[in-house]
């Protein structure tokens, strides 16, 4: 791994050989060292939380960080290309994570400078280390990958996070429950990927009826503005918000994960339960990008 | 001490303390060890001075910190609840320093979350590490808290500072004098208190009969925008600007404190003389601020 | 040097320790320590280029900074002068490196202060860090800073880097070729100060003629917007476009430099060329800023 733009570029054995590194350096059994490295966190499109995590990621392993949120103050407004801007940086930095609006922008990154570069989101397209801590959040919950049984919930369409983990899950024989309005279902070409390689999935519009056979739950956001007719959106938003009444009767090892920030489609009663996962998720990811960074600059542990 | 929320919940005990332990960090007789550990400065409204206050004392502990300032580029503009912005945030770091618009935000903080909060400012309500470097400072230029005369000049309406510091000096036996315009005193409730423990004050349009008695002298701005007629502020205004003039005659360890920015309710010239203390003032806020991070995080010393 | 606000105040012997300071720590015969200390970077005119550049070399001394982008959310708002957000900051950093629209802010501000202040830009004035960096750009690609032939090409009447740059050069007995349009050639100030001091100069309008005589080629953009009549512009902006064609036959030891950001005046193609050094250039900051800021802080190495 030189780097870390999509999904589509890790198989199997990386998968597995970042979430054992990920969990060695949450249990303290390695600490690797960043110590005299510097990380460019470039946020053309802004994001606390996102930017944050890798803040954290890039300081617990001992490393240094410079950081870019919008472009509000930047070359860019003097009219340089992304190209000059990314081929500067590379020139003070040892490894750039970069979140841009525009699909591919990773990608094209990669291409021009001689430093590693981490994808924290190119527009809807692919946001690899969030899938990466999805992973390790469901492994660390359920033991395992492999034979899980998946619910997603919500507006399956654009969410990127639940394409990169439909995708990522598709090695382990999941069995899938795709619980969205209709025009908001998942795409077809992930669907066409999972067919091509025999996985079994179910498209519902309530995910009640399937709730007792979940392994795991994953929530996303409905944006109220994705519909055209507000009615529309009234008929539906109830079906796909998560409540404490909802759980009842699940697994004992069922866990419901979202990516966060949430609105309202999980009601605050949730998070005391022992099913909710969302803010360890969260805190996963730390660990997780700590795990990516180390692999990609091929620190000492 | 698990949070630093407001100056009621710290005792004679606590206070004297964290001077103590803000001397012997000043004096370099300790060093405490942050290394490790993170700090998220969380400034919802923003401020300079006390962020780099802050960041400053997490740095000379050796500790990191990542910074919030403004809202612009948050979860918050996309709908998030504080309470959760809270919670995902306690997930990266060890300790928050929040400063929040509304009251009670820092205790609602530190009622949601499982790390420390400190209190950097909640509305007009409390800033309780701005009162202790208030102390810290009065301590080293009196050598004492006890029984000292101390003036306070300006708005004593809506300067939570001169609130915080009355309340705290009012365990060491001291007399006040409020110097404000009529519509600017201090809150009835500030005076109640100080009536309950017996302490002596006085409210006095003019400060300059008081100044040979004083032994601090505490200038807060009068903002012209509070006066609701212009004339009724050019009537006051000037016997609350501090000349080189008026402190004439005073005594020899009387100092002028003021928390800073100031605009012109100091005179220049009044910088040169030796009773000038404010930016030696801004200077102890970094030993103190190092203080309740190494008392609030138990760090080792 | 206790500061660095000009290079009217850097002598001959400043600048050759500066460059060698720079080359020991590039390539790490020196390993000076700031651990323990912490730069203000103050860019109170945004400038993500130079601001990276200073905390990168901040960070790779193994100091710590914090930051300030723009005026926003300061003190500055609250109305507080400049003087006194100088005297805070300098109460908590322990040296400041400040960018300022105004010209003479630099100057001012290392006379209010007691730390050291180097000058990130005042306006058009100076930007003496930059000319540090050019300096050794051109002593690592050439072997020396004697005798060389060097064109300079642009907006040479606007260009604070230009201007330094050429002043610097002075003490090496250089050859001068200055190519832009009419009423962008360098000002007449820095002339008189050519003439008095016995250096050759030529103002082209056409850099071609020259090319194969230059041992480097400073470029510089030239603004659209600072041209009355576009008709004028479009007249000449064709001859200071660098491409690939106009650099054949040059010297092989020739180099182009360039201050960065660039739009359109050196083409793409050129990047690939031997010849292009300005991405090296922006490297070689980082070293220059690391060597002046050991020299102004007396850091032990």
């Amino acid at each position: 791994m030189k780097n870390l733009i999509s999904m589509r570029d890790v198989n199997t054995q990386d998968i597995l050989k970042l979430i054992d590194l990920a969990e060695k350096i949450e249990t303290k059994k390695c600490k690797p060292d960043m110590s005299g490295k510097l990380a460019a966190l470039l946020f053309f499109e802004p994001s606390t939380r996102t930017h944050f995590s890798f803040e954290t990621a890039v300081k617990k392993l001992g490393g240094n960080s410079f950081s870019m949120s919008g472009t509000g103050s930047t070359s860019v407004k003097k009219g340089e290309t992304l190209s000059d801007t990314l081929m500067t940086i590379s020139m003070y930095a040892d490894i750039i994570v970069m979140r841009h609006v525009i699909e591919g922008s990773a990608r094209f990154a990669s291409e021009i400078v001689n430093i590693p570069v981490i994808n924290a989101g190119d527009g809807t397209n692919q946001h690899p280390s969030q899938a990466m801590l999805d992973l390790y959040s469901i492994k660390k919950t359920q033991n395992t990958l492999s034979n899980l049984t998946v619910g997603m919930v919500g507006d399956l369409r654009l969410g990127r996070t639940v394409h990169s983990l439909a995708q990522a899950l598709s090695d382990f024989n999941p069995t899938f429950y795709f619980a969205s309005p209709k025009h908001l279902q998942m795409p077809k070409y992930i669907k066409d990927d999972l067919d091509e390689r025999n996985i079994k999935y179910e498209e519902i519009e309530d995910i009640k009826e399937v709730m007792s056979e979940l392994d795991i739950m994953y929530v996303t956001r409905i944006q109220k503005e994705r519909f055209a007719v507000l009615e529309d959106y009234e008929k539906v938003k109830d079906s796909y918000i998560i409540t404490k009444k909802l759980l009842e009767g699940v697994k004992s090892n069922f866990k419901v994960l979202h990516p966060l920030p949430r609105v309202n489609e999980i009601t605050k009663e949730v998070d005391d339960t022992e099913f909710a996962y969302y803010f360890q998720q969260a805190r996963n990811g730390v660990f997780m990008r700590q795990a990516i960074i180390t692999e990609i600059l091929k620190l000492k542990y």
